[in-house]
């Protein structure tokens, strides 16, 4: 009925204030006017309550008290029992709570995740929440004829040239597999040069075997003018599953993790466990065993080197219990990602999660949500940085580039959620009610006050549609998907990154097998 | 890379557990033990601090003691005079402090929401969350081809049938206008007919002027087996848009009010300013004046009745600002519907308020995450009455009957997250997390801990899907539309509710001019 009656009232009053608005709308704002902007705070959503947050934690310690972890490698023994880790007499490291404890008390806190642009640059601490890609799909998508194809090298690099053109996405980590690359080292190596050529957000890439990992710092420390620049600015952080859930040490990525550590590439230590299948059913459960593991990830870091940056990685994912397969969509994962987020707090590190896994394979109606509820509550939760957040389809098989699109709107909404209401006196807006009603037009249409906050207090969506039927019926009826397309063959045909110097890129290349065709890099 | 990773554990140990899972799953669960019900308690998100909502009371009751309500009828003047409300010398009604407390404190509290199966009954008090259909939308969506045809009697009569079979629609307000019927008397009487003949659920209707709403009433005294029965369990409550924002009564629906407060008809003081066009722009400023019109509204029916049952109504739409027409699916709706609760629970009323209006005309991405990001947080705010939650599209202009089941999904994903997480020794699982370990499987598939568990903790959902890509292509590549086409079908071909016995529809029948065609309403 309400909308009814606010379309008579528009159509009767609006006239006079569209101008002004839409003259008002022309002018750019400066980033501290914004709407939204990267790093706001969340918080106000707490799926677990203080005591919750304090039994999940003692819950944790017990594990690694009496269970421990096992399969760590010689190295890894070597300096997290020198570090106060015990071995077993079946072979597994177990933590005293003191070993806990020192280990927080020394832990990298408050470090920035560096773009190769400053303008990027990532401050995730607090409650601060960003939102990213990350992932290894096997697929592209076509969100038409839903169709999927292997990913190839130059679907990474579209997937970070998109990235770098999006307000709302503000780190890029490797989406997609190079499958069409047979050979590890090939693979490694260009996922992360096609990351880092393809933007200058901050980069997250993985790497299957330590020699991989050296050739890619030896590219990195070239693209950033020499080692210590790079060091001073380390700007790819490294995705790493240090652990086999529940509770193994993951042999190579141990030894890919040391590299990272003694190569000054911040480490996502990222533990994810599958609810039911890996981790517990019991969603507490999960929880405990996952902050139990990256806890020891955390002892081993800092046994390495203390202080080294590392971001607490708890991604607890979910099985559909029907199957056994992982369903990354569920609201199940939702309450995992938002409690995650609220442990990391508990510690004061820098938290890292997964959210906007949809098992939907196609950009339909259900991936939209699915993403949506993960995103509103894991990003009002305050979780630091958001990961798997926009493109992702098929609980991480597949990625499509129409989706990096949608869901930036999506994050964006969050965003705008997260920033929460403004409760000052002005903004109570008693004067303007009052003058509105006692002396006014009786509408807040063209009022001053309207003017000034609609852009600094409105987010409004880049391929979101907010025409009425008839509008929409002149304009063929677009969906989500079409409007996106429209959109993406705009930045596709005119954004090609040109950050790394010409003279960068041949000394890359004579060096290094690149597989990313130059062709593909530039306008042609 | 953990999706390939637990992928390749499913391959290697679920086949054991999966039979033993499927029995487990086929036995039908008792109410109590169900992943999510009715009326589950939200508040684990909270927009506004404790010291904002008091600020906004505060503002609210500043408004109605300097500003006021214009446009009381005779009738409400009288009343409202007597309750200690001021007519002022510009003909505005005000509301000294004193007055709006003692309206708060004989206003009544914890009165059910009756079905006319008590099954359906809704208890909305404290945080506890209800969702239900609402709105006046003026067409039907084919969600293939974008049609946008005229709404008609038939339309809600289905739509109330297909509500009357979803787990996670609660209440079926009136959703569409019965724009065949020219008769406004024939309109307001066949819309709460339809609703009433096609659920049991808890109905919600409007109309338009008090003799359309005393014909109802006999109807429904016909309908509950007399007046008395009818008092007893009220099973239809009025939507009553009392109030043109800013700050003027709605007249014929004051009349309408009055008719429904002294027929035992709950009341949904429903207050719908639009910010940005009829109720400020800034966000805390549009809940001041919805807060402050909905507790004159309350003002209203306790100086007709004290303690008779109203609803306190804050729906605060949002104006998209550069062409001042609704945005329903906004973030900022988000905000304003979820702050809307806590309010509600400040004056520990039932407090109803609006989410899932997305702006998209089509269930694509964009329809799923708007209602879905506005469903999240409203919910787990603990907003008590939910409208609007299913169906809706193009900002309340449109309804789809697909998306009632896509939505009725959204809903019980939702439901989930409000339900949150257990974190009782038990869900802790230290002992199962140890057995795991130590002396069993490596995995948690085929625990004692997971069978028990998949059902009760763990949410499935109706048309959603989650098979794997290989198996999605062998399906034909359904989207959420297809695969809620299909289940539309069975519903509508085999759903034809028969809770009103014959002869009582053939009296009202012969007294009322019932324009819904017996064919339409068995199957045929």
């Amino acid at each position: 009925m309400s909308a009814t009656t606010s379309a008579t009232t528009d159509v009767t009053v609006r006239r006079g204030g569209r101008e002004a608005r839409r003259a008002a709308r022309a002018a750019p704002l400066p980033e501290n006017m914004q709407p939204v902007r990267s790093g706001l705070e969340g918080g106000r959503y707490k799926p677990l309550s203080d005591a919750d947050v304090l039994k999940i934690h003692n819950a944790a310690i017990d594990v690694l008290e009496k269970i421990g972890m096992a399969d760590a490698i010689p190295s890894g023994i070597e300096v997290m029992t020198k570090a106060g880790a015990i071995l077993n007499s079946n072979g597994r490291l177990t933590f005293p709570r003191a070993v806990i404890e020192d280990t927080l008390a020394k832990a990298a806190r408050r470090f920035p995740l560096y773009g190769q642009d400053p303008r990027h640059d990532l401050h995730p601490w607090d409650k601060k929440v960003y939102f990213g890609t990350a992932g290894a799909a096997v697929h592209m998508v076509d969100p038409v004829t839903g169709d999927y194809r292997d990913s190839v090298t130059k679907d990474q690099f579209d997937i970070a040239r998109i990235v770098d053109t999006l307000d709302h996405i503000h780190f890029c980590q490797r989406s997609v597999v190079c499958r069409e690359l047979p050979d590890p080292f090939e693979m490694d190596f260009n996922t992360c040069y096609a990351a880092v050529s393809g933007t200058t957000k901050h980069v997250g890439s993985s790497w299957v075997d330590p020699r991989h990992l050296e050739a890619s710092l030896q590219m990195l420390h070239m693209i950033a003018g020499s080692e210590e620049k790079w060091r001073e600015r380390p700007f790819v952080s490294q995705s790493n599953c240090f652990v086999v859930p529940p509770l193994k040490f993951a042999q190579d990525a141990c030894r890919c993790l040391e590299v990272a550590v003694r190569g000054g590439m911040p480490v996502l230590l990222l533990s994810a466990g599958q609810a039911g299948a890996t981790a517990p059913a019991a969603l507490a459960g999960a929880i405990v065993q996952e902050v139990a593991e990256c806890l020891a990830g955390l002892v081993y870091v800092n046994a390495i080197k203390p202080g080294a940056p590392a971001i607490f990685g708890t991604w607890c994912f979910v099985s559909d219990l029907r199957t056994g397969a992982m369903s990354g969509g569920s609201p199940e994962q939702a309450l995992l990602s938002a409690a995650s987020a609220q442990m990391a707090q508990f510690y004061d590190l820098t938290g890292g999660t997964a959210s906007g896994m949809t098992d939907s394979k196609t950009p339909d109606a259900q991936a939209g949500y699915e993403k949506a509820y993960n995103h509103a509550l894991v990003g009002n939760a305050g979780a630091n940085m958001i990961y798997e957040s926009a493109g992702m389809h098929a609980s991480l098989l597949g990625f499509c580039l129409e989706s990096l699109l949608i869901d930036n709107d999506i994050i964006g909404a969050t965003q705008r959620t997260i920033k929460g209401i403004d409760v000052s006196d002005e903004h109570l807006s008693i004067e303007t009610i009052r003058k509105t009603c006692l002396e006014g037009p009786g509408h807040y249409l063209g009022s001053e006050q309207t003017l000034q906050l609609m852009q600094t207090e409105y987010v409004y969506p880049l391929v979101g549609d907010r025409s009425n039927p008839k509008e929409w019926v002149e304009q063929g009826r677009p969906d989500s998907v079409a409007r996106a397309q429209k959109k993406l063959k705009q930045i596709m045909n005119n954004h090609y990154p040109a950050h790394i110097p010409a003279a960068v890129d041949d000394a890359i290349r004579a060096k290094f097998p690149v597989r990313l065709e130059r062709e593909f890099m530039r306008k042609g």
